[in-house]
Order: structure tokens, then sequence, then C-alpha cells
């Protein structure tokens, strides 16, 4: 472990910061001893996810919510794993000049991070990629996926509280929103709110919202803004704060943080198993063995992974002790 | 094991399918020996993939696609796995009653899929499904699936062919397509064509494909459809069906089989691993007492992992043998 990229982190310093998330990034062993030792650190920094559907304006709300926490005078942290973002690579002229003004901030640092090739998930490398963040001094630290899918969900999940973004003239979408996202909102956004349909969007998810009851007791309020012209940005802050407020001092909340942080260790679990798994060649040439048998319906694939297992070294290694 | 319930399954018996499909979803361990018998009698089923975004008019080319099969004679299973779709659940009063109309069809198997709450992702999930489709005779099977995130992109990469469908006046959704399902888009399909802008998106999706060359030389031809109006899904059927050939005959997708076969009993072994894990109810008190000693920051989540591996009865039953 270089001691100096250890205290760079420690004391927020951008470069030594993306060197180590480039490790974390990369799975790399290296950044291991780091995680340790900087973990102890963590548990200051709020998290933000904020979501929605392509072109729903995420990436200008982040950028006014920025503003927000910066008159504050937060240090701030935005993630980008929406593949349509500006920060990410996809994004039209305007937006990308936006974001070179940001990232010349030096109280704002700005990671994207690619959508796929994570061993063991984007959520699990994104927590540990947070964990880095807090541990360097942020304050708050802004999450921007994509709403749809199982492993946008699970990455909103790693922050604190989600904000849903919606648009007026969105139609089906808003079926989408029952099924998935609804049940994690903790703030709706309408943006565009000068679009034609702003009134209706708002009016749905008041009668959706209206026909639950979250346990916590919470009930999501809904914003108008208009990002582009900053219009709502206020208003915005300001119910993210509520919630906060509500969150920490909830007894619910408490205890879904053991429930959550269980579902952590064995997701941990589960890839340092595979790691571990890996790392013997005697068992990747087993490996494509046990896939051509399969294949070839010699032998079924959960017989074959007993047989995977069974030859490991972990549990030679376990038999060793 | 029921042997009335698994010959059942062979002779395409839409209840026991249906009994033995609830028994996988719910990650049952009864299933797993018919999975393991079952597994013997597969690999003649064809998988398709169907994606798009919300109100791209994925269900009614599904709908169609199943009449130009049905045509053929071909025996058809369908899984939906997108909220929206009226398959699963989410829908308007038309869809509705033309997926009430094709379940009446002894030829048509329909299966919605829950998007949420699967050990082990629903991924896998669905891969023991086609299984048991698969086993019981099924030609073709159709997946739809909402194409953004992970999640989808996984469970569409279990599919032989992956088609996406688009729609004119997406704009900014052109942007999210290039990072993610361009890759893996075997067929594209513009849908609405007689709406504006479908020479647009035409030229667009041509423009990315001729600046890109597929590892395997195959070329994803671009099909125009009004599938409302059933126009264009011969063709659609018919790039289908080439490009299957086309992948029966090549090399590359030989040797992509095996890779991909690797990965999937990586993945099993994975999930084995973690249900023998938490069958120790000693595991799951120490879980609780980690979950909280990290989160007090006593511990980092590392180190914990080692803990709780160190104590699963894996090891100790490794050690034992």
């Amino acid at each position: 472990m270089n001691a100096e990229l250890l205290d760079g982190v420690l004391s927020g310093d951008f470069r030594a910061l993306a060197r180590l998330i480039t490790l974390v990034e990369n799975d790399s062993p290296e950044a291991m001893p780091y995680l340790r030792v900087l973990y102890r650190n963590t548990g200051r920094c709020f998290t933000v996810g904020i979501t929605g559907a392509p072109g729903s304006g995420k990436s200008t709300l982040v950028d006014q919510l920025t503003g927000f926490y910066r008159r504050q005078g937060k240090k701030l942290g935005i993630i980008a794993v929406d593949p349509t973002s500006p920060y990410s690579g996809g994004a039209i002229l305007g937006d990308r000049v936006r974001m070179q003004s940001r990232s010349l901030d030096p109280g704002t640092f700005i990671r994207s991070m690619a959508t796929r090739g994570h061993l063991g998930g984007l959520a699990r490398t994104t927590g540990d990629v947070l964990l880095v963040m807090d541990a360097a001094g942020f304050d708050i630290v802004l999450i921007e996926t994509v709403g749809v899918g199982q492993d946008e969900v699970d990455i909103v999940q790693t922050a604190h509280l989600t904000l849903v973004l919606l648009v007026p003239g969105m139609g089906d979408d808003i079926q989408t929103m029952k099924a998935g996202l609804m049940e994690i909102a903790d703030v709706f956004v309408v943006n565009k709110a000068d679009h034609p349909g702003a009134d209706r969007v708002d009016a749905e998810v008041k009668a959706l919202l209206s026909m639950t009851q979250r346990q916590d007791g919470w009930t999501p309020p809904v914003v108008r803004t208009i990002a582009s012209q900053g219009q709502g940005i206020e208003e915005c802050g300001q119910a993210i704060e509520s919630c906060r407020e509500f969150m920490q001092k909830s007894k619910f909340h408490r205890e879904r943080t053991i429930a959550v942080q269980k579902d952590r260790l064995l997701d941990l679990a589960r890839t340092r198993i595979l790691q571990e798994l890996l790392r013997d060649r005697a068992i990747e040439e087993r490996l494509a063995d046990l896939a051509r048998r399969t294949l070839a319906r010699d032998l079924d694939p959960f017989s074959a992974v007993e047989e995977l297992l069974g030859a490991s070294r972990l549990r030679k290694t376990a038999a060793e002790e």
C-alpha cells in the first residue's frame, strides 16, 4: 500500500482519488488494502440516487443540484452510471460544455462509470467507489442512472435517498414506474414543468401515492422544476433535505440499514468465493471441460457445478486448515 | 419427484408446465431434481429475445410473430419479463383482450415473470424457465424485456438471437442504444414505420452499423414494420430465420456457446455457494452481528466477509470430508 496515495485520498486530493477509483473499478487486488483502511473513515457522506428515463433531464438537474449544494459550501461528488449522461460520454454539445465548467470547480468531483463488464455487478463497484468518496470527505454524492432495470434499481438502492425524475408526455412510462420505481422513490420531480401535460403527470403520481402507504410513514413530495432555467431547484433541494432529516430520525430506517448491510455482506461473500474459485488455474480447465460436457447433454449443469465446487481450492484449502 | 408432473412436462402439458415453472420461479428446492432430469431433453428450442423502450410496440410484435410461427405449425412459448407488457400485467384494455385470445391457442404457452426478488438474479431464473420449456418441446420461445439495464441485457443474452425494436421520434434514446443495445442486436426492427421520422431512425441505425464490424461477420438487417396492422411481419420473421441459419453454420458462434456456458456454470456456482451458506442458522445470526459491527465502523466489511466464510458450513463440511 502506497502511503502517499492513501493520504492523498484522505485529504481529498482529486488526482489521488481518481487513481484509487480506477483501481477499484478494475477490480484490482491492489485496491483492497485501501478499502479496508478507508472504511473506518466513512459514514458521514449522504448519497442521493437520481433516476429517470433518457431525455428526462437528469444531467441538467444534477448540474443544478450541484449548484444548490455548492452555494451551501458543501463538497460534492457526482457518479454517472447513465450511458446517456454527458458525464459518461453520450451527450450533445451543450451538456458537454456545462460538464466541463463544472469539472473546473475544486469543490466538485465528477466520475463516470462504464455500465458493463464488472465482475460481481456494477452495484458493488459503485458501492466501493462511494466508500472511497465518503472517506475522501465529500458531504454529498449524487448518483445518476437511467431508471429501468434491476441493476439500476440495485445501484439506486446503494444511495440513502432516491429521486425519480418524470416529464410530461411520458404516456406508457407511468406504467413502468408503477411496476418498479414507484416503490423506491423518496422524492418525485416533474421536470420540464412548462411543457403541456405537467399537471397530468403531477396528478397521476399523486393519485398513485394516495393509494399506497409506505412502511416508514414518509410521503414522497412531488416537486416541479424547469431545470434548464434553474426553476424549482431550491424547492427540490429542500425536499431532499426534509427527507434526509425524516430518515435520520426514523427507527424504521435504522433497522432497514442493518438489513441492507446484511445483504451487502452476503453479496460481497458471493463475489469473494467466486474470485477465490477462479484464482485456481486447474479450475479454469475443469470449467471448459464441464461446459463442453453439459452442452453435449452428457451431464446436467447442476451436477457440473457440484463437481466444480468439489474440486475447488476453496474446499481444499479449508480441508487443510 | 412426482413422476406424473415430470411426464406432464415432457409431453408438453400446459398445467404441468405452469406448476413446475412456479416451483422454479420460487427457487424451491423441489424444482432441482426435475431440472436435472429435464436438462437431458433440452437443446432443440430456439430462443429470441425481443427488447425495446416502453411504448415501442414489443407486445404487438410478439403477438404478430406468434402468428407467423403458428402458421408454420411451430409450438411457441412466450416469456414476458417486461413490467409494461400486457402479458405481465401492466397494459391497456386492447392489449389484454389480444393476450387472452392468444392464451386460448393450445400451441402457445405464455408466462410472465416478476422482475424483482429473485435470489441469484432474474437472468438465472429465466434460464431455468427456458430449460423447462425447451424440455417440454417448444420449437421457439420469445422473451420480451424492456431494453435498458444490465439485468435486461443479461436476460436477452440467455437468448440465441436478439431483436431490438426502435420507433420513430426516439431522439435521445438512440444514444442509449449506441452505448448498450447496439452491440447485442442481431436484428433491428423499426416499428410504427408509418410515423414521421421512420426514415431517419432507419438511416441512423444503418449509419451506426456501417461504422462497426461484428466479430462473427453478421450484418444485422433493419426491418420496417407496422405491427399493429400486421405489416412487415413476414420480413421480420424471415430476418430472424436468416440470422438463425447464419449462426448455426458459424464457427464463431459454436465457440461463443462454450464461453457462454462457462459463464453460466460460474454463475450457478456462485448461487449454489450462497444457498449453502444461508442454509446454516448460525450464519444468519453471525451475519446480523457482523452487519452491526461494520455499521459501527468497528470492522471493515471485507474482514467481516472473511470471518463469515471462515465460519460457514461449506468450509466445515469440506474439512470433514
